[in-house]
C-alpha cells in the first residue's frame, strides 16, 4: 500500500527544520519521502490525499495512561484521593476481568485517535488483553508493568516481559513498578535484580504528591528518586510519571541516570497534586514528555489539553509568561514522547521513519489566522482539529470517522461492563 | 418558525431539576415547552429534530472577551505583558478600523458557535461595527465600553449607551471602563456621574495582576475594588473581569454592592497573572461567571477550556480535590453568565425563556460511558461535542456546519487584514 499526501504544510519536528509546503509518501508502514513536491519521486500511489494546505506532523505520544479506567470516567470526581481509591475504584477493579479491560481499552483508543495520539504507555490490570486490544485497533503501545506488593509476582512480570515483547508488531512491554508507596524494600530489591538481568529502564509513578514524598522520607530518610537510585533501579535509565515534587538533588540523579519525566498536568491539577517544575526540568536538560493519566483522574484523553496545561500551568507556577514556551511543549508531545517509549522511529517525519502521522485541520476558526502554526496547535488547538490519524501507515481516523471499527459494539460492551461494575 | 427537538436528555439548569428525557418546542425566538414528550402539546412543527439521546442545555455565556483580537492570535505568545502590549498589540491596533473589527469579530463568532457560546460580553475598539457583526451573525452580545484616559470621550460613551442599547434586538451596551490603571481619578469621578444618571452597573477589568493592585494601593492607599466603591462606581452593582488578586475586604464590598466576578482562568494562567480565589467567592456567595478573554491572551475561544480550568485550577490553588466542583462550574458557564449579561431570559431551559440552546453530542468517545453528564461536560467535554448551537430560536451551527454564513469570505477578509497589520 502506497499513500501520497500532497499539498501539505509539513511540521516535521526535525530539529532546525522550518514548516514547509510539500508532500509525504508512505510505503507500507514507513515514510519513504518527505519534501517538496517537485523533487518527489514518481510513485504509483494506491491513494492520493490532497491535504488542502493542512498540517502533517508526527502523532502525539500519550506517555502515561491507564486506558481501561474509562470505566470510571465521571464516576467519582471531586473526591479526595483516599475516598476515590478505596471506596470507588478498588472495589470495582476487583470485579474487572481481562475481557472487560480489553473492551474498555478499545473505548479509550477511540478517543486517542480523535486526539491525534499514535502511541501510548499503558499501565493497567491485564497487559495480555490490553495488548490484544491495541494490536487489533492498530494502536502502538508500550505496556508498563504496575507491579506492587499486591501483585503480580516477579515471575509473572518476567514472563510478561519476555512474552509480550515481540508478540505483536505494535506492542512492547516495559519493566515497571506502581510506586514506592505500594512496594516494600525487598520487592524493590528483587525488581532491581530483574532490571539488571535485562539491562532494562524502569518505569514508575513517582513524586506525584507531597504526601508520597514526605512519607518516603519518613520511611527511608530519602526521597523516592534517591531511594530508587540507591537500589540501582535507575541503572539503565527509566521514566518517572508525574514528577511534581522532585528536589534539586533529585534532578541531579535524573540527569546522571538519564531518567526522563512524563508530566500529567491535567491529572495533577484535578487531583490537586500540584504543578510540576517543568521550567526546572527544561533548564536542567531533563527530558520531559506528556501523558493524560487515566480517564478517571483527568477525565479526557486529550493531548491538546495536556499541551495547553503544560504551557500555561508552567507559566502560572513560575509567575512568568515566558516559562514553558509552545515550541518546547510541542517537542514534549512528540519527539520526547518517542524517547520515553524507546521508539526512535516515530519521533519526526523523515524518510525511513515509521508512518505515525496526523493531519491538523487549519480550516476550523480556532486555527485562523495562520500566523504561527506551532503556537496555534498548542494554544488554540483541540480535538476538532484532528483531521486524520495514521499509525504504522494505516489511516485509522479520518474526517471524524473511525476506519474499520465497530464503534457501536465498543460502546455497547462498555455499557454492559458498567452495569456489572456498578 | 416552530421547531420540535425530541428524544433529548434535557439538562435545563433549573435549580433542583434533574436531567430527564423529553422534548423542547421552540416557537419563534422563544421556548414554548420543555418537558416529557407524552405531555407535550401537539404542534405543527416546521422542523422536527431527533436528538438521539443527546443533551440539550442552555448555551454557554462567554462573559469577557475582546473578539476582534483574533487578529493577534499566536502573533506574540510567550512574552511579558509589556513587550506584548507596547511592541506587538498597540502599534497594530492603531492601524485597525471599524471594518477590520467587524470582520475579525465575525471570525471570533464562528469559533464561539463551535464552542456552544450563545452570548458574549465584548469590550473592543469599535462597538458600532461589533454590533453590526453580532446582529448579522445572530450572536447575542453585550458591548462593554472600555473607556480610558486615551479615549473615547464621556460624550461618546453616553451617546453609544443610548444609541446601541436598543438599536438591534440581539445587542445591548454596558457602561464600562478599561481598568483603574488606565483611568485617572477625575475620569472615574465623571464616569460615576454617568453611572448615577442612568442607574447602571459598571463593568471593568479589575485585580487581574498583583502589580495592578499594588500600584493602585501605592497611588490611592486602597485596592482597586475599594477605590471604585469609594467613588460610587459600584452603587448600581457591576462586574469585575478577572478578580484574581482580591482581598477579604474586597469580597465584603463585592457582596454589599452585588458586584459579580467574571473569571478568565486560561488567560490568567497563560499571562501568569495567577489563579482566582473561586473557592472563596463560592463560599462568600459572590456570583462567578466565566469568560475566555481575547484570543490574543488565551488563545482559544473555548468555554470547555474555561470550565475545565476553573474547576482544576481552583483545586490546585487550594490543594483540595473537592474545591470548585463541576456542578458549580456548569452554573458559572450558564446561569451566572446570564446574570452578568443582565439576560434573565437566557439562563435556563424553561417555557417562556429565549431559545438559546445547545446540543451536546454524547456519541463521541470522550462522553462515554454516560455515568454523569454534568461531569462529562466539565471534565471531558470539548468543542467536538457541540452538535448544535441555537441563538434566539435560530440554528446557527449544526453537525460541524455553519448555517447561512460565508465562512471563506470571513477567512479571506481576515487574511487581508492580517497583511495590513503586519
Amino acid at each position: 500500500m502506497t499513500l501520497r499526501l500532497y499539498n501539505a504544510r509539513i511540521l516535521s519536528m526535525v530539529e532546525g527544520q522550518d514548516i514547509f509546503t510539500g508532500e509525504i509518501i508512505v510505503e507500507g508502514n514507513k515514510i519513504s519521502y518527505v519534501g517538496e513536491s517537485d523533487k518527489a519521486p514518481k510513485v504509483a500511489a494506491d491513494r492520493e490525499i490532497d491535504c488542502m494546505g493542512n498540517v502533517l506532523m508526527p502523532g502525539f505520544k500519550n506517555c502515561h495512561t491507564h486506558s481501561g479506567m474509562t470505566a470510571f470516567r465521571s464516576l467519582a470526581d471531586d473526591l479526595n484521593l483516599q475516598d476515590w481509591l478505596y471506596n470507588e475504584i478498588f472495589p470495582r477493579e476487583a470485579k474487572m476481568d481481562g475481557e472487560d479491560c480489553y473492551w474498555l481499552t478499545k473505548l479509550a483508543i477511540l478517543e486517542y485517535l480523535t486526539s491525534g495520539v499514535t502511541a501510548i504507555e499503558d499501565m493497567y490490570l491485564t497487559p495480555e488483553t490490553i495488548a490484544d486490544a491495541c494490536q487489533e485497533m492498530g494502536m502502538r503501545c508500550e505496556l508498563v508493568s504496575g507491579l506492587n506488593k499486591f501483585g503480580p509476582t516477579l515471575e509473572v512480570l518476567e514472563e510478561r516481559y519476555n512474552k509480550l515483547n515481540g508478540k505483536y508488531p505494535l506492542v512492547g512491554f516495559k519493566m515497571g513498578v506502581h510506586a514506592e508507596y505500594t512496594c516494600d524494600k525487598e520487592l524493590l530489591e528483587n525488581v532491581s535484580k530483574l532490571i539488571h538481568k535485562y539491562e532494562a529502564p524502569l518505569y514508575v509513578h513517582m513524586s506525584e504528591t507531597k504526601t508520597e514524598v514526605d512519607e518516603c522520607i519518613g520511611r527511608y530518610g530519602i526521597t523516592p528518586v534517591a531511594l530508587f537510585d540507591s537500589l540501582g533501579l535507575f541503572d539503565f535509565g527509566g521514566v518517572i510519571y508525574h514528577g511534581v515534587w522532585t528536589t534539586p538533588e533529585d534532578w541531579e540523579i535524573l540527569k546522571k541516570r538519564g531518567v526522563m519525566v512524563v508530566s500529567n498536568p491535567a491529572s495533577n491539577a484535578k487531583l490537586a497534586s500540584g504543578i510540576a517544575p517543568l521550567t526546572d526540568y527544561l533548564r536542567e536538560g531533563i527530558t520531559v514528555a506528556l501523558g493524560t493519566d487515566g480517564p478517571s483522574s483527568n477525565n479526557a484523553l486529550d493531548m491538546f489539553r495536556e499541551m495547553y496545561l503544560a504551557a500555561v500551568m508552567g507559566k502560572v507556577r513560575e509567575m512568568d509568561p515566558l516559562a514553558v514556551p509552545a515550541v518546547e511543549v510541542l517537542k514534549m508531545a512528540t519527539v520526547n514522547g518517542s524517547k520515553t517509549l524507546e521508539h526512535p522511529d516515530t519521533d519526526v517525519l523523515a524518510a525511513g521513519k515509521l508512518a505515525d502521522i496526523i493531519m491538523i485541520d487549519l480550516s476550523k476558526p480556532n486555527m485562523q489566522p495562520v500566523l504561527n502554526i506551532p503556537n496555534n496547535i498548542v494554544y488554540s488547538g483541540c480535538k476538532s482539529n484532528i483531521k486524520m490519524t495514521m499509525i504504522d501507515g494505516k489511516i485509522l481516523y479520518e474526517n471524524g470517522q473511525f476506519i474499520g471499527v465497530d464503534v457501536d459494539e465498543i460502546y455497547r460492551k462498555s455499557e454492559e461492563i458498567m452495569e456489572k461494575l456498578r
